[in-house]
């Protein structure tokens, strides 16, 4: 007897599976209480690499979703083919066929979860998909179960790989935002249209689902708000490293009085602060709760060995309840469904970096200190340096303020026109 | 309806539990399926904080382990007493009764966990305990679970929050040995007596049972070798600071050829790596593996709420699995029940730092290295510098050697009358 998996496509990831699954049968048949086997793979077209691995696994390549969702003989399958059309009316199909669905399709949970999840719910059918969200931690199941008592504040995420890798890179080698992005696209991190990555968006599909099993809401994708990295300069970098941070690009979601406020922003993280030492490819994902406490879950964002042993950690854990005839559990048994929209007046207040440029004269730096006097915010720390052509920057750390007061402070910058406000940057201590 | 839950002990982790129940009770019932009650509450002796705690909390106080064990309505009991006496006898009683367990008590748990598991299968009956280890971590779990599939090779853990307390202090402060011991003493981190900490023996115990979550194997609990922190000097710390590294406490079990070496020791991590990070009483167990590649988990090791936080999500799992009539998993589903000695000659290769003390004359420095030369071993980096009393100190940081061969210097450097071996630590780099 074995249990019967197909999978969707057979790209990196999908090409690890038959790999790892052979060289862990023992472990894994004594953890399910039954073979595991890949019957089918659904491929575009077959060519001698997919051909080559059908004839030594032994599975079936097919090139019609119906081969899948008609073969009664497949209990779960694994959608590994990225990108929202066709996968979505696959996974939709198969879920209809009361077969378990594992996937990590980030892109498609983070947008279509929800009708996706219903879906799986109303065939009672497990929908699990631990991949999609830093690949190698396995942070949705720990904070399903570990954190099934506890109450959440923040949290706090390096999760993407390639602009974290650029971002070292910057720090450590003093290169230029277009001399990272070059190298990122050589060595393959990085697409040649980069803007999911460095944007911050791939990270926002990621804090979404966080979202879900962190906090039990759904946040509408469109709500996250996230800016990029492209604007860090040469001279941000330098300030950090004389400040004593590191700069990261951090998916923060956390709880105000009035619900949560999510995004993703180019951050000084103190050198003193765990998710500083997180650098290259890697991930992290740093928790405030009330039980727990402080905790973070470090490991590999992506890559083809992570990724897989994620997604049979997935299909194990069905694996197993199908093997003892018991109902599959939801993956995020803490779905409050709750729909709730992103309150933009939380309350929650952050410390902040301004960057401004000005003329190098006498009494800038008093009429910069004024605004934000106005609003009632400190400093922590301050910085002028003398800059080109007569110009001087002016670095501000300042102390925790609310965005509506970020958002006053840039009325009364715009107003003035001979003092430039280069970058806002988001500030956490150790 | 309810699930009705016994404590045996009610202090400081123990008076958690009600506060932390009757705060997330929406979302734990949520979770379980129904309520989770505290029913009642083994103590030697009712005292007022206990008596305001039964009448505030609605549990009944007893003083007799029967009133447990023979009350049918009771379906969960958790130990919170410590220690192996009397703790282990009543567990024996409580699984007979076909209760489950949930315990923190490391101790009892690495030193006679098979006896406890084995009597757990044999009623049917769960046997779970996360806080064990690392308080605030869900390691456990997360070794069960996402390495499932996953083949561990080198486990590197900061298991003991108190010397590593201690030497944050001593690295960050300056401070000596006794100096960080008096502060730990004084904040309540460290006992009277400190043995247990201070010599790696309640590491030791966690990286038993880590070990078998992590590998799958046994190791009897005195094979694996504890050095403690008390010989770290002031000295061994600057050299540290200057070559780059911080001095943790840490926990490594490693695959070998022929078995693990397990072992407790002071260690040189470089700055670079995670665990350089990892300060104060903050535990963290950082992991290599085939398939997820390198990964670390970090969070509180002790206190009332990460501990309380742990035990109560092994309480709902087994909770949820009680609810729904189904049979409760065993915690260590990996436990492949090899009763595995450690075999002394394991080829574990690792790097180590030697600290020497000899007279200021010349050639001394060539007496040293020709010791080194003759094993084969070459070095990564050395220090020498001037001592007191015409003494000079030594420094070598080695590439990766055996123990065998550390012996075999050992040798050497005993035969020699006027070189001094001050300390051999661990070295891990990034």
């Amino acid at each position: 007897m074995s249990i019967n998996i197909a999978i969707l496509g057979y790209g990196t990831v999908a090409s690890g599976l038959p790999i790892m699954i052979n060289q862990q049968k023992k472990q894994m048949t004594q953890f399910v209480g039954e073979e595991i086997k890949i019957s089918k793979v659904l491929v575009r077209q077959k060519n001698t690499f997919n051909e080559n691995a059908a004839e030594q696994f032994g599975f079936t390549l097919v090139d019609n979703i119906d081969s899948i969702v008609n073969d009664p003989t497949i209990q779960i399958v694994v959608e590994l083919m990225g990108r929202i059309d066709p996968a979505k009316s696959y996974l939709m199909k198969i879920l209809r066929a009361k077969k378990h669905l594992v996937t990590a399709n980030k892109d498609l949970i983070a947008l279509h979860g929800q009708e996706l999840e219903k879906c799986a719910k109303e065939n009672n059918v497990g929908l699990y998909y631990e991949a999609a969200v830093a690949g190698g931690i396995p942070i949705l199941r720990t904070l399903a179960s570990a954190y099934a008592s506890d109450h959440i504040t923040k949290l706090l995420g390096i999760l993407n790989g390639t602009s974290n890798f650029m971002l070292t890179k910057m720090f450590e080698e003093n290169w230029s935002y277009d001399q990272a992005l070059s190298k990122a696209q050589e060595l393959g991190y990085a697409e040649s249209d980069p803007t999911n990555d460095v944007e911050g968006i791939d990270a926002a599909y990621k804090l979404a689902i966080l979202c879900q099993f962190a906090f039990g809401m759904r946040i509408p994708f469109n709500e996250i708000s996230h800016q990029g990295i492209p604007s860090i300069t040469k001279e941000d970098v330098s300030v950090a490293r004389q400040l004593g941070y590191v700069i990261k690009l951090v998916g923060h979601i956390e709880e105000g009085n009035n619900g949560l406020e999510a995004e993703v922003v180019p951050t000084f993280i103190s050198v003193k602060h765990p998710l500083a030492s997180v650098d290259d490819v890697m991930n992290a994902i740093f928790i405030e709760s009330d039980g727990i406490g402080n905790a973070m879950y470090y490991g590999a964002g992506a890559g083809q060995m992570p990724t897989a042993t994620s997604v049979l950690s997935d299909i194990m854990t069905i694996a197993k309840q199908v093997h003892n005839h018991l109902p599959v559990d939801h993956f995020n048994r803490l779905d409050q469904t709750i729909v709730s929209g992103i309150e933009s007046q939380t309350e929650v207040k952050k410390q902040y970096y301004f960057a401004f440029e000005t003329p190098d004269l006498s009494g800038q730096f008093m009429k910069i200190a004024s605004w934000f006097k106005v609003e009632g915010i400190s400093f922590e720390q301050i910085l002028q340096e003398k800059g080109t052509n007569q110009l001087a920057r002016v670095v501000i750390i300042t102390h925790e303020m609310s965005k509506k007061q970020v958002e006053q402070l840039k009325k009364h910058i715009n107003e003035n026109e001979d003092i430039q406000l280069l970058n806002v940057f988001n500030v956490i201590e150790a």
